[in-house]
């Protein structure tokens, strides 16, 4: 009998520990420093909670001592850190710690300690990085990837369209930071925000989106001449973040203000949190799309992957924490069952060979009502 | 001779001093809590300095015995009590400061001690005024009053397009502060940068309008139908304003970040300061229109007041202190002169029938070169 634990009771570590402790044969485990989320998640009589700060690494050590599969969904400041321990432990891990370090760096210590390390394993990165991998099998060379990826609300209401369905610290920090694509087979970086393409979404209509730094693994993973990941939005909302940036209010250098040293980004966050709040009965929209082309057979091909999700009444999981939990808890599944034995860092591009394992998760988020389409198609000559 | 005492050497008073100081036959001397302030027009060796905190009312007595007539340019929180202790030492006024207070509370005074104050003297309020004061004379009936005033960079940079070129805080209160307009003949108020108006200005384009609240004087002085001051920016620009404002960047209520109470104003004025500074080599342009709508001989007729003024290189003084400070200048001439006469605290539209001081005053500006266009037509019965 698999016994899971989960780091992290966050909106997506609720939602994958809820997701696992579906099975009938397993035992889950939630860990985490907030009592008040630990006893929001421990009103399921299937989960157990375990009192725990990440950070001190004994204690972490001895919590996950007897457990199969560790599922990482802690602050992505304490992504790193809290994947080597696990790794080093031995244990088995699944991450979605959006952690800013490259985890690929961890790949030997994994490989010596025979361990499964899944990382990046939400929706993107995750299925899009599963998507890019599944058509880089699919074409003889891949020539280009585009990913587009945008949380958001249903409800458009002005002047952002905008709420946050994950840390509001890292939707600003995706504004701020560089943003890393290969063009010509080379690495390069992009300023934020400063590069805006207009794109249309099924059901949703006209986007906005900028290229962001989700590439992460793909940078080195995958051979290609051109990829780039695009964060989506509703119109406008770009030219307002670029607009608060260039004014100074995402600064995270101190301003003297009144004889203080006041961090504009600080009081940013702290204003925008209730504005940008997916208010009760408002429900989100997640939506993925990865369009590649690619020669197979000496023809222009086109890989698409596609899904689309919304909050989900019944249970009230936002699409955001669907999308992002049940890759990670499907993942976790496929590992204890052995379908997953491949050893050392795996981003899901490096799973894409493993039919088994793609066959299984695509099953099991059809099943959870997140519907992934994929086309292969031959590109008609007369639009090459 | 006639001896002027300017109180405030900011951007408007310096220009009030030198303009003043072209006079062979008059002497004129500039106090100031700001000594870099004081040096700056000091290098102009006809104007004398005193060193003078505003708010020490036994200095301010001392200081203005000698003068014949008081320019107040001091800041709006001093403006008031400025103004009343001129009066009250009998000494004739000049009043630009953009104080909160109702000036017109101090005519019984300025009455009694036989004073004449011309107050609210700049542009808008000031010489909008006077477009009105010139209108209610013309008409038999005076139906409706549009007044649109706005100082915009000659360069229009992005997010923005705006400079400062009066107190950034002033600028902002504006953006939050209700406006008031005349509606029916009754008094009406809006919330601020809630209505826009396109509007086209000759030699700038098109422009955004929105109601502010710079009539003042007029919603008690004035009988007429509808009276409307409009604040004019570059299209695009209330939108960002409202965009701030409703994000709680325009508050004045602290808020709690990191252990601290913050007031969100404070911060957003010293992000803006920097980026709305004019630059050097930059130029302004003021842009002030009056239109007015009334019976006269029981016919329809438009009364049109308008002025375009832009920084002059050769002084370096911005469209805004020029329009701002020479009518000031002007009038203090023509109460020395004894050209107004009439007692009480009078705004612009009170003198609009006194015609040897409209006459002089726009021979005046017309010689620094704001050139006052005045038109006034029956209007085509087919358009009526």
């Amino acid at each position: 009998m698999p016994k899971y634990l989960v780091l992290g009771c966050g909106l997506v570590g609720s939602v994958i520990a809820a997701d696992l402790a579906l099975d009938k044969d397993s035992e889950t485990t939630v860990a985490d420093i907030h009592k008040e989320a630990l006893e929001r998640v421990a009103r399921n009589n299937r989960i157990k909670t375990i009192y725990l700060d990440f950070s001190d690494e004994l204690k972490l050590i001895e919590a996950i001592r007897e457990y199969d599969v560790i599922v990482s969904a802690v602050p992505g400041f304490l992504g790193h850190n809290t994947l080597k321990t696990i790794i080093n432990e031995g244990k088995n891990a699944v991450d979605i710690a959006f952690m800013p370090e490259n985890s690929l760096g961890l790949d030997s210590l994994a490989k010596e300690k025979n361990v499964t390390a899944v990382v990046d394993c939400g929706v993107s990165p995750g299925l899009s990085n599963l998507a890019v991998g599944l058509a880089s099998l699919y074409f003889d060379q891949y020539l280009e990837g585009n990913i587009y990826v945008g949380g958001l609300p249903m409800k458009r209401s002005k002047p952002y369209e905008y709420n946050t369905v994950f840390s509001l610290p890292d939707v600003i920090e995706e504004y701020t930071r560089p943003a890393r694509a290969i063009e010509n087979g080379e690495l390069v970086e992009y300023k934020a925000l400063e590069e805006v393409l207009i794109t249309e979404a099924p059901f949703i209509g006209t986007l906005e989106g900028f290229k962001s730094d989700g590439l992460r693994s793909l940078l080195e993973t995958i051979e290609v001449e051109d990829l780039t990941e695009y964060t989506l939005r509703y119109p406008g909302h770009i030219a307002t973040m670029k607009l608060l940036r260039d004014t100074g209010f995402f600064n995270t250098e101190p301003i003297r203000v009144n004889d203080k040293d006041i961090v504009p980004r600080d009081v940013t966050i702290e204003l925008l949190r209730d504005m940008w709040r997916l208010q009760e009965g408002d429900s989100d929209i997640c939506f993925l799309k990865v369009e590649s082309i690619g020669l197979k057979d000496e023809k222009l091909h086109q890989h698409l992957f596609m899904l689309i999700d919304q909050l989900d009444p019944k249970t009230g999981f936002t699409a955001m924490a669907r999308t992002t939990g049940f890759p990670a808890s499907m993942t976790a599944r496929l590992i204890a069952k052995g379908v997953v034995k491949e050893k050392g860092v795996l981003p899901l591009e490096l799973l894409a060979a493993n039919r088994d394992y793609v066959d299984t998760l695509f099953k099991g988020l059809e099943y959870r009502d997140i519907n992934i389409m994929i086309e292969e198609i031959e590109v008609p000559e007369d639009i090459e």
